[in-house]
C-alpha cells in the first residue's frame, strides 16, 4: 500500500491554490496517496480544476480552522483545536497518516506537531533541519529556527538528530558533524558554543569541529549544529544574497550592450544555478525530535516546492528516519 | 598638513607585501602620509622595490614584535609590547597620527585599541561595523564580531556609534535603523533582540523595527545592529555564499557549449559584481566605541584593500566620525 501523506493545505502564501496544485502534480509522479486537511468544500472546488485522474491518490479530510501567517502561534493553537495544521498532524498521530506537510505558520506547526506527537525519549527540545546546498552537493542545517533559546546539550542532541538525518537523506555512512562558530579553533565562539563543543568530541559522532560560516556551502561538514536563532539568520541571509546576486548580475548584464548577447547565452545557466539553490527544490525543513515525521515547508511555497514536499516526506517515511533518529540519540551511532 | 594614516605593516595573511604595495599606492592616490610599523629593516626591503615617488610620503616606525593570527589575543597583547599593531595604536594616542588600519589579527587589534584609547565616556562594549552592499548603495552591519556575548543596551549603543557612522560614511542625513531578527514583528526574537527593540523605540533614532536576514541587502535598513556573533556569522554566510555562488555559476556555465559563448560575453559582468560585492573594495571595518580611530581590514587584504583602507580611514578623519559618534551617544541624535 502506498505510504499516506496528511498536507495542510491552508497553509502558505499561495494556499490553497498551490497546495492543492502540489498534491494533484505528486499524485502523477510520487508514489504516496495525499490527505488534504482543510476547509471541505473549499478543497473540493480547488480539485475540481484538474481532471479525474487525482482520484484514488487524493483524498479530502475537513478542518473549518485556518491559522494566519500572522497570528500568535501559541495563542492559535490552543485555540483553533480544528485547524488544519492540527488536523493534519492528528491523522499522523492516529495512524491514518505516515507524515505531515504544512507551508503554514512554522511556529503553529512545530508546536501542534509537539501536541500531537511529544518529543522523543531523551530530548529536550526540537529541531528544525534543513539541506542547503553545497559545492559537493548538500548539507544539513540543524537548527534553522524551531528554537530560538537553547543550552549546549540540546546542540549535542540536534547533532545526534541532524546526522541520523543526514545519513537517510543524504545517503551517507558516517556524516561529519560541524558547530557554527566564528572560528575554527575549539577556544573561539560564546560559551554555548565551547560548551557545545567539548560535549561533541566526547559524543561519539563524527564530530570534525569548529566551522566558519563561510564554510556552510563548501561541503566541509554534512551536518552544520547551531542554535535556531543563529541558523535561521544564516539560511535567510543566504536567501536574500542569491535573491540579490541575482539582481545585481542582471542589472551589470544590462549595463553594457555587449552583454545583452551574452546574457540571451547564460540564461539558460543562470536557471540551472538558482534551482541549485532554491528551496522550492529541496521541498521542505524536517522537524527532528518529535515522535512524528513533520515537514515544514518555506511560506512561499509554489505547487512545485508542495510537490517537492510530499516526495520528501514519502522518502523519509520509506528511509525510516523517526526510527533512525531515535536509535542515534541512544547511541546507536552511524 | 595631509592626514597620518598608522598602518600595521604586519598584519594580514599577506603582510608585509600587501601593506608596503597598497601604501605605496595610497601614497599617489590618496591625500594622506602613511606611517608602516613593523621590523624597520624587513619594511626598508619592501619599500626598496618601488621607486623614489612615495618618499615624502610614506614613513617607517621600527616595532620588532608581530601577533601571529593563532596565537590569543589577550596574552600576544600583553607580552608583546612592542608589537606591530601596539606600536602603531599608540601612535594615535600619542598624536602623531590620526588613524590605525590593521588586517592582522582582529583580536589583538580590538585589544590593542582599547588599551591604547579607552571606551568612549558611556560606551559599555566596542563593536564593529562593516559596509555591506546592498541593491540600493550599502548598509552599515553592526556588531560583526568584536564582541560576542552582549545585553540590550549595548545594541541600543551599537545603534546609535552605527547611526552617527552612516551618516558620515553613507552621507545620509537620519540612517533607518533595523534590528536583526528571525521576524519583523516586535515579539519576535530572543530575549535580548525583544528587550533591545524596547530600548530601540523609545532611543529618538530612526529605529524601523526588527529585520529579517533576508532584507540585509535589500537596502530597507541603512544600520543593521545585532550581537557580534550574529553578525559574524551573518558576514560570513554572505562571503562564503558570494565565494559558492561565482563557483556553481561557472560550472552551470561550463556545462553546456553554447553557455560558453555567454561566457565570454559575460565575463566582465561578473567581474563587476565581484567587485560591487568584494570586501577589498570596502576597505574595513570600523572598530566603534574607542576613542581611537581604527579600522580593522579583512585578514586576506591584498594590496588594492589595504589601500581603500587606508583611503577610507582619511576619509572618516575628515568627517571627524569619533566626534560624531559620541555626540549621537550623547543625545545628538542626527
Amino acid at each position: 500500500m502506498a505510504t499516506v501523506i496528511a498536507v495542510d493545505a491552508m497553509g502558505g502564501d499561495l494556499a490553497p491554490t498551490a497546495t492543492v496544485e502540489g498534491a494533484v502534480r505528486a499524485a502523477s509522479a510520487v508514489d504516496a496517496r495525499v490527505v488534504l486537511v482543510g476547509p471541505a468544500d473549499v478543497l473540493r472546488r480547488e480539485l475540481a480544476r484538474y481532471d479525474a485522474a487525482h482520484r484514488g491518490t487524493i483524498a479530502v479530510i475537513d478542518a473549518p480552522d485556518v491559522i494566519g501567517m500572522h497570528e500568535s502561534a501559541l495563542g492559535a493553537v490552543r485555540r483553533k483545536r480544528r485547524s488544519s495544521i492540527r488536523v493534519a498532524a492528528d491523522l499522523v498521530h492516529e495512524g491514518r497518516a505516515a507524515a505531515v506537510f504544512s507551508a503554514g505558520h512554522s511556529g503553529a506547526t512545530v508546536l501542534s506537531a509537539h501536541a500531537a506527537f511529544g518529543l522523543v525519549d531523551g530530548v529536550g527540545k526540537s529541531a528544525l533541519a534543513v539541506t542547503v546546498p553545497t559545492l559537493g552537493g548538500a548539507a544539513v542545517l540543524v537548527d534553522a529556527g524551531a528554537n530560538l533559546e537553547c543550552r549546549s546539550e540540546h546542540l549535542a542532541q540536534f547533532a545526534a538528530m541532524g546526522t541520523a538525518y543526514a545519513a537517510v537523506a543524504l545517503g551517507l555512512e558516517r556524516p561529519r558533524v560541524g558547530l557554527l562558530s566564528i572560528g575554527e579553533e575549539e577556544g573561539k565562539g560564546t560559551e554555548l558554543v565551547r560548551d557545545a563543543h567539548a560535549l561533541l568530541r566526547a559524543s561519539g559522532l563524527n564530530f570534525i569541529g569548529n566551522l566558519e560560516a563561510r564554510e556552510l556551502f563548501t561541503g566541509r561538514a554534512d551536518v552544520v549544529v547551531c542554535d535556531g536563532f543563529t541558523g535561521n539568520v544564516a539560511l535567510k541571509v543566504g536567501e536574500g544574497l542569491v535573491e540579490a546576486a541575482v539582481e545585481m548580475i542582471r542589472e551589470e548584464l544590462g549595463a553594457a550592450w555587449v552583454s545583452q548577447v551574452g546574457a540571451f547565452f547564460t540564461r539558460r545557466a543562470f536557471e540551472r544555478f538558482r534551482q541549485r539553490v532554491d528551496y522550492a527544490e529541496y521541498g521542505a525543513g524536517l522537524l527532528l525530535g518529535v515522535r512524528g515525521l513533520t515537514l515544514v515547508g518555506h511560506g512561499r511555497s509554489s505547487a512545485r516546492a508542495v510537490e517537492s514536499g510530499i516526495a520528501m516526506a514519502a522518502r523519509l517515511v520509506d528511509g525510516r528516519v523517526i526510527e533512525r533518529v531515535s536509535e542515534t540519540l541512544h547511541g546507536k551511532v552511524p
